[in-house]
């Protein structure tokens, strides 16, 4: 199926007002919770639940405007992924999805401090760093571009927010590091002072385990799913046994 | 496909019935949380979880027989949205489901004060003012209406309830107001001096700041989603990568 | 599309198999927590998310067999639903499927007895009554009943499973009395000293009070729904906007 | 629908890698619960949630490429069922899955460990042992294959993804072992002294009772579920009323 595609002005504005929206409840949910109770668990349980629901339903919305990406890292992988193709996005796009996602992400970090009655941009004190921290980016990051790269190479998009939002879920939960996997987002989460904020010079370390993430996750969906050999695979195809029926 | 609706009166019925219900689960998840437990994180969780898979049960079973709007401002969207074609409810009928959502939320929180063994309506002691708790509800109220506007722009209509569902657990979570999000509720709410109240002197403020969101969201939807230079989008199309395939 | 039915053995054992998988999991699932906190919100929020998911699971699994119901009340609106059309069961088989439910509940309710150490019956010495948690009890089961029979009125019975379990989850939080709703599981549940246990001496009242919500959901219902006077409606159909478009 | 499976050896990775993430998230979300919380109940909540999430992504993910078993039972139970029709994995195939297996979730469990600063494999010095807890196991474990037996025999399978994760979700609160239900997991957290981990003494006894419970499972399934005598039914039927409509 062919689709024409929105302009790319309309897109970068879907991306920004997306992942705005995605920053907005990820720290807006954590002020929140962080007023509301004392236990780190229900804290926890409380933003992570929150970012997922919102990712789902935001990646479901926008997708067919803009793809859905609200991610510098997804958008790599599409990149990657159409790079001989021709029908990903070129690397200017990247650079203009990215600047789109990193600008909605300190818009909607600044809508959350002001809700919660903060300056619009203040520094994180909160240092955030360690191999094992590193190791959970990367391992947060790997597998979810291996869910997203995977369901796009056997031709299942449309079961993407869902498993975004299902994965983000879990992965939060299993990493030491909390899950932040998307550059953009840590960035804008840097200039929150509350729950959810992480400190300037914890950055670099984050994002640069995000990418050596993002890349291991794309190589293993390219191990794992082969489109040349395989046949396309109906959107929410399972078979308990594997073989011809 | 041309779609015979039912009788005014009927749908009226729907709305006020849906209505209630969601006003007594939210008022009545409230009462029992807050017997249950003092951690205003697990309280908090307990409501607005209880909201959100109301709201999505809801919408889906009376959707075909009203629209499953019980939100003025939701009716309101759709007036707005059909207001030259002729396919949207008119100012008549706005007011008859506002009339008949409020008369609801009215009944469910009787309901659920007379569950906890409270009166039918009692004037609710909890003052929620200020410029934060404000801006909390435009962004609620707003996102809210960008998630149903623009699926109904891009013709998604079905996934409105899972998604009106799964956008409020998150967006409950994220401002700093609790996301109230509905005139008609509000004015429920008003009539509880439980966990849920609000004080009818900060009915206003919610209000207005409800309408200024719902406002700003649809004419967000209306820049990011073009019906008119779109191809249809089926129900659960979502592409990563924009562009042709 | 006509459906030919498995035996009344095989139904009566899928029913009998369901609802003492749904007994167990109540029953275990509040044992477990009660052992694990003594917070009773995180209590209540994993017995009742831990039934809601069961039952949304089982209604699915066993639905194509014996219908799913579990609970005589939905049995009894099948009944009520077929009684002149020859399409429902028959007044002799819903006693059997009845017999079979609260065999299957008291078998559940052992089961979890045993996996906690506990008799495999036992009475329970907590007492539930008055004019408040009848009222609960009507308004759940009421509601409950209102979801099944207005979707299946309205040709929408592959919703069922989710909403069952979407609803319930809400119904449980919104009621003072915790939203038993079903005669069969709430005899079980007499059978056990432990957190979700009923005294016998509280059991006619829940279950006269269940009867009085069963049959009020189920005329709400045809209310609302009309099946001879509205078309068809697909499975996921629901229109922002009421009206032909 | 005849499907052309994917070679072994990338059958092998899919189900080493799904079990590796699985297990990963088991432990990893124990651990991190733990260190954020003293509430056991909160604890419970987080990794169950987690564990659920995550086995509903990846048997979608990966179910296309090996089956999305991820557990030696669930790939056992697909062996039996095509043991005559030889569409089923043969002992060999079986042989080489559970191995891949049980590898993954050593892997996923070191993977855990040492995201959360432990030694990469560590001995479990947590007993879990007698009747009550081997009964939980053969529930839990019986439960689970009940649901995809079920589901395969009635041409269900697309389900699974979605069933398994809700099942899980509410056996693992429902039983008094808390729902292992998995021999290569289970021995994989025998390497993990943290929230989750079993200690090497108590595994034989685990593993023996989910044996009993899987092949209890299996043959309830063959009893309820018909194939040969009943016509293929839709991915999504459900009737609330059996017979002919």
């Amino acid at each position: 199926m062919t689709t024409i595609s929105p302009p790319l002005g309309r897109r970068l504005a879907a991306e920004a007002v997306g992942t705005a929206a995605l920053a907005a409840v990820v720290v807006g949910s954590g002020a929140r919770a962080a007023a509301l109770t004392e236990d780190g668990g229900v804290r926890f349980l409380a933003t992570v639940g929150a970012s997922a629901l919102a990712l789902t339903v935001l990646i479901q919305l926008l997708g067919p405007v803009s793809g859905g990406h609200f991610n510098p890292l997804v958008t790599a992988g599409a990149w990657w992924a159409g790079r001989r193709g021709g029908d990903g996005p070129g690397l200017r796009e990247f650079g203009a999805y990215a600047a789109a996602q990193t600008a909605g992400a300190v818009l909607g970090t600044g809508l959350a401090n002001a809700m919660f009655e903060r300056p619009f941009a203040e520094p994180s004190g909160q240092a955030r760093d360690g191999g094992a921290l590193w190791l959970g980016e990367v391992v947060a990051t790997g597998t979810l571009l291996l869910v997203v790269s995977g369901l796009d190479r056997s031709r299942r998009g449309a079961l993407v927010p869902a498993a975004v939002g299902l994965w983000v879920g879990a992965a939060c939960w299993a990493t030491s590091s909390g899950g932040f996997a998307n550059p953009a987002v840590t960035v804008g989460r840097a200039l929150t002072d509350s729950y959810t904020g992480i400190s300037a010079g914890s950055v670099p370390g984050f994002v640069l385990a995000q990418v050596v993430g993002a890349a291991a996750g794309v190589a293993l969906a390219g191990l794992l799913f082969r489109p040349g050999r395989t046949a396309a695979v109906p959107a929410d195809a399972r078979e308990l046994v594997p073989g011809p029926r």
